[in-house]
């Protein structure tokens, strides 16, 4: 058994950010290389409007054929309204994440309603899933947003204490959308939050790179006692907000963290390496992470000692 | 009063990686526009063999000039052996750093002596160097050894057991040389160490980034109580076990994770970038670190936003 989890979001989070459209197919043959590395939960796509994320319309075939073809693979899809989580319970979905926003500016950017009214909509969401889908909730801009700057933990406090009561149960994810998090703010807030809400919330981490604080601060979210964090093989996915610059924590460097430091994680890193190099050479990827690039030099310089 | 102290070491561990000869006046003008950035502590050169490093052949010329240009610079230079020492001091030198490694083939690789004849060496450099003049013990593969992987502590603990009863209020820094360290590991080891030795030792990091680890360590080391830190604008530095993997822990990402906290470094990030990107320029020069990069693609989105 693992001592942590991770959730590669790069079907998601890494594919959303390339524009040109990724062939089914080849979205599933990543997912299942992603698999065959170990990795046992998977967000495999999006539930949101064609129009908006072209990326992403293929939804329902992407998830129905990893849910038909790997059964052990614990895959959860992100669904922003109850019209669509009708959408993703249709494809199979068995494990829903709702997102929305702490700020009101980004939450509108992303879902066109204010934060309160995403709140209502997650009421819908809970009611349609039922007590047999399993379900997260992924508070984005916990931390820092690209318009207000600095996000006041009040104001996260208000909107959880909204939604926990809820789903008292329910899996709840603190998001450094822009990377602009510290290491001491993230373990500020997740021990304040574990200290406010009920012990049955299991609480996970999804953090960005963009400042290379990825590592750093899940190390602080781990300090803090939380065990479950998101990664993007290759730390594929841009940041809208800074081109150029890389945004998701590559999984590979979350992997040689922790195993470096003796917390299993049940994935095997030269296999993750392996898709890693060939995430890489996706049209429009944007790819960053370190180890990867160090281990596969060594590897050059190897040969180039042998030859 | 900055509540931590960075160690700029661009001009030594940075410099020394690139093969073609920097003009002296290019190495002092980069000292200068550092100490403007509000660096006040700079390891500005090393005295080692010219014909082994070639790139610190100006080593007396450096010293000497920003000695005698910036009064309120706390300049540290490199030095292995006592007869480097004399040739530092002979040159102005108020502040030496001496390395040696924990691991046998290491030293035998960087020095040519063994780790015990090193630290018969270092009586003789505390000598020469007496009262008057600052020291350092830089203490290599502290953490992991490129030949022999993982270095236990009590081996590091053998060597500090030699070498600080020969000075116990020198500053003693703590390498990993490869970037293989670990979080956890970095915290244990100064944990121990600082229970171990007198409260008069001074402790400070000097970490790489090659595995994305840079900043995750630093914060390692601070939780533990460190509060010296050396860093190398735009992260100049290879490792010469991994090329094309970038080395140093870039000093703005210091800057941005410590400032971001709250924590004052007394060193402007602004005048920092721009020094980075120059140093970029710099021909050979391998550079990393996540900031500088994230904020200059900002700001040309920025620009087209505006445009």
């Amino acid at each position: 058994m693992p001592d942590i989890e991770i959730v590669e979001v790069s079907p998601r989070d890494g594919f959303q950010s390339i524009s040109a459209f990724i062939p089914t197919a080849d979205k599933i043959a990543h997912i299942r290389a992603l698999h065959a590395a170990g990795l046992r939960r998977i967000e495999a796509t999006a539930f949101v409007s064609p129009s908006a994320v072209p990326q992403m319309a293929d939804a329902h075939e992407v998830l129905a054929t990893i849910r038909a073809d790997l059964p052990n693979l614990d895959a959860q899809v992100l669904v922003p309204t109850a019209r669509q989580t009708e959408r993703a319970l249709d494809a199979g979905a068995a494990h829903l994440v709702f997102v929305l926003s702490v700020s009101e500016r980004h939450n509108w950017g992303n879902v066109r309603r204010s934060p309160q009214e995403s709140a209502q909509e997650y009421a819908g969401v809970l009611a349609l899933a039922g007590a047999q889908t399993k379900m997260r909730l992924n508070v984005a801009t916990a931390f820092d947003c690209p318009y207000d700057g600095l996000i006041d933990r009040h104001q996260v406090f208000a909107l959880l204490d909204l939604m926990i009561p809820m789903a008292p149960a329910v899996e709840v994810a603190l998001c450094d959308t822009t990377g602009r998090a510290t290491p001491l703010h993230v373990r500020t807030l997740f021990t304040e939050a574990m200290a406010r809400y009920p012990a049955s919330v299991r609480w996970a981490f999804h953090g960005h790179d963009t400042y290379g604080l990825g590592a750093a601060n899940i190390l602080a979210a781990w300090d803090a006692g939380v065990r479950i964090f998101d990664a993007s093989v290759a730390g594929l996915g841009g940041c809208p907000f800074a081109p150029g610059a890389t945004g998701n924590v590559a999984t590979e460097d979350a992997v040689w963290m922790f195993e470096g430091m003796g917390i299993k994680t049940g994935i095997n890193l030269a296999a993750l390496i392996e898709t890693g190099q060939r995430t890489e050479a996706t049209p429009g990827a944007q790819t960053g992470g370190r180890v990867r690039r160090a281990l596969m030099a060594r590897k050059a310089s190897d040969r180039r000692i042998d030859a």
